[in-house]
């Protein structure tokens, strides 16, 4: 097939008819796909079935210091687990602080402590409207915590390497720029990982507001796709270099390592920060499921293990990350009509179609049976301004529905530009 | 031993001396004993060791539903344990939001978005100073709530059947009193159960805030150490009864049922009030360790076997509870120097001694290797206006421990009381 631009308007309504028909197939599939969220797949968490099994009578419930692990106590978990997620999240031990199942809970309660009681500074509540930086497109969840908080969003493009430098370092010279979201490596949806020189810019921005933090959720840190096994900067180091240890918060978990909603999560920060953020959690719990903490310290007793693991996590996913975009590929790679990413790490395709066509080909995915995220997810306030960017989420389908839904999704751009071309210009 | 009020000074000074030989041989002994928090022991946890194999390869990890419990999802938590929990919590299963290890940890989170979001109305920390009703004594963790939030406690003291109702009816006329905390069986310290009457009150309440909220915390719904099992009035129903539905938020958790640290705790409410809980738990979090819901529901297949399992506590508890009544008994019955309860369920024994004494006894038993709660901890901001409660938990020790810590605490209360009434009055 030729270039869309290329076609003359005959042309366009012959290949709309076309289209339409493959489309009305789809329709009568009554087909039942979700390519939505980045949500491992059965397979995929099989590969942790060792976890039921690590505590027992058999091999107790204490872990290497003596700790009782069915009891109370020990707010900031596992010495195991602080030192494996330190190697993870590329700080010491003692900065780390390890949780519960969810590194999202741990970001909401430490936006949420700041707006209570403060990042070190007077509650944000209490300063009148406060803004975040969110790189975009980025990952929904950490946007809809700002809007939940009321923060406003200030949406700044990413560009090959990282987040636009030169626009950040002139919004942060406003105080009531408080914060940052980052996911450092394969990013969602991009897949892009940040270059030294950036997070170096971020290690040296000297923010208005000495309560601004950045907000660093290393959330793919060890999930590589292909050999190639990119590597970033220690965020915390380049802080310290600069003399600024008190900028960044570390987030990571083994969501997407383990079990999705029975792993581990964890937090880590400069002594300062830890001491804030543990003297809200001292208010807030007794501590964290240790017995959880302690299968992880048991099945993972050395980074070795977890890249071993992830070895097997990647040979799962390449083949589903290849069938959509062999199919992509297939169907639209001469049309003009939208580019994708091929990530090297991550759980995501990033596509960008013409702009005004995202939204309607998600709706007509919907329509036939194909879930994706909501065009515009991957921006503050669900507000894409090309409408051009959909996200799609290859882990969680089985291969062959992946080869379906890609296919619809193909059909579904197709449709939906084609409309738009066709639509009489007002 | 005579009374001490019936001694004359002679009298006071040989037994202060023999007293004090007394604690001297406590303190050569280098104890390290802890009586200090309600946490329990190794003999109880011994008793839900069957948790450990009821997730694994043989039986699977779906819950009767169908869902995966390895996932992401479920927010609200299995459907097994909200059946479970209702019949704990005295409400409808739909009203129940399962989470994950630690009911404290939805307590603060419930007070903090009261903060930041409101409850219905605006947020508590914008509505400049506001205060939360504190029947004593309490929770010393309840209490730590409101100081990190920065509430104004005000204590209201227990009567025998539950808080003194009527300086509450008159505190919620003021609109800056926005909540209250209860434990309505078992009260921690004092073992109180509220009656009928005061729970129909507390139903009837019409605060002029109507952000106002009751934190019902049942800690100890079914912790029973008798054979005499007290029940309650459903706090919820009555609230409906009164046309009240959104006063009350219900808590309970299997921390003292299962494991401590590795439980399963829940929330419950009305549907207004559940609704807007979960729709900030939605940004909070993509759902609980379901995991280990699925353990405790299959431990826990209905009521009844919570009720059996608690009587094994019972049992293990009531001979240690027993030890402690005991030499409490021999030591100080005579003296009029000292009362204290004898529950028939929670976790304490709540002694009150000579007023002005609780504090220098307690330190007595800390210099003697005692750790017990501090002196004033079961009242807000840790000021026992008499100085007088001292809180006992005698759960966590051996039972030899036990009888050394109680003659020890004995010994340092006839101390500490001797002390006062010897010195010179200024």
């Amino acid at each position: 097939m030729k270039n869309y631009s290329e076609l003359n308007r005959n042309e366009l309504l012959a290949e709309f008819e076309s289209v339409k028909t493959e489309y009305g197939h789809w329709c009568s599939k009554g087909l039942k796909l979700d390519m939505s969220r980045g949500k491992p797949g059965p397979d995929q968490m099989d590969l942790s079935t060792e976890l039921f099994e690590l505590v027992n009578l058999d091999l107790g419930y204490m872990n290497k210091s003596g700790i009782d692990c069915r009891n109370y106590g020990g707010l900031d978990g596992l010495v195991e687990l602080k030192q494996l997620f330190a190697e993870i999240m590329q700080v010491a031990p003692e900065q780390v602080i390890v949780g519960g199942n969810s590194s999202l809970n741990m970001m909401f309660d430490t936006v949420a402590q700041a707006m209570t009681n403060g990042m070190g500074d007077k509650p944000w509540l209490l300063q009148g409207k406060i803004k975040f930086i969110c790189p975009v497109p980025g990952y929904d969840r950490h946007f809809a915590i700002c809007e939940h908080f009321g923060i406003e969003m200030i949406p700044v493009l990413y560009k090959q390497d990282g987040p636009d430098m030169d626009i950040i370092e002139e919004l942060i010279k406003d105080p009531t720029v408080k914060g940052m979201w980052c996911v450092p490596k394969y990013t969602n949806p991009d897949g892009i990982v940040y270059s030294d020189e950036i997070i170096r810019r971020i290690a040296a921005l000297r923010p208005a507001a000495k309560d601004f933090r950045v907000f660093w959720d290393n959330a793919y840190a060890v999930h590589y796709l292909t050999e190639k096994e990119d590597h970033i900067l220690s965020i915390y180091d380049e802080c310290v270099k600069q003399g600024n240890p008190d900028l960044v918060i570390v987030f990571a978990s083994t969501s997407k390592i383990t079990f999705p909603g029975a792993g581990v999560a964890a937090e880590a920060a400069s002594p300062a920060n830890v001491a804030l953020i543990k003297s809200r959690m001292s208010f807030q719990t007794i501590g964290p499921d240790k017995l959880n903490q302690l299968r992880h310290a048991r099945m993972f007793t050395g980074i070795d293990k977890i890249h071993d693991h992830m070895k097997l996590h990647a040979k799962i996913l390449r083949s589903k990350f290849e069938t959509v975009l062999k199919e992509l590929d297939n169907s639209l790679a001469d049309l003009g009509i939208a580019t994708w990413t091929k990530p090297n790490g991550g759980y995501f395709i990033s596509m960008y179609v013409t702009p005004g066509c995202a939204k309607r080909a998600v709706a007509l995915c919907l329509d036939a049976g194909l879930t994706l995220t909501p065009a515009g997810a991957t921006y503050p306030y669900g507000k894409d301004p090309q409408d051009s960017n959909i996200r799609i989420a290859p882990t969680y389908p089985l291969t062959d529905e992946l080869a379906n839904a890609s296919s619809l999704l193909c059909t579904s751009v197709k449709y939906a530009v084609l409309e738009k071309l066709i639509e009489p210009k007002n």
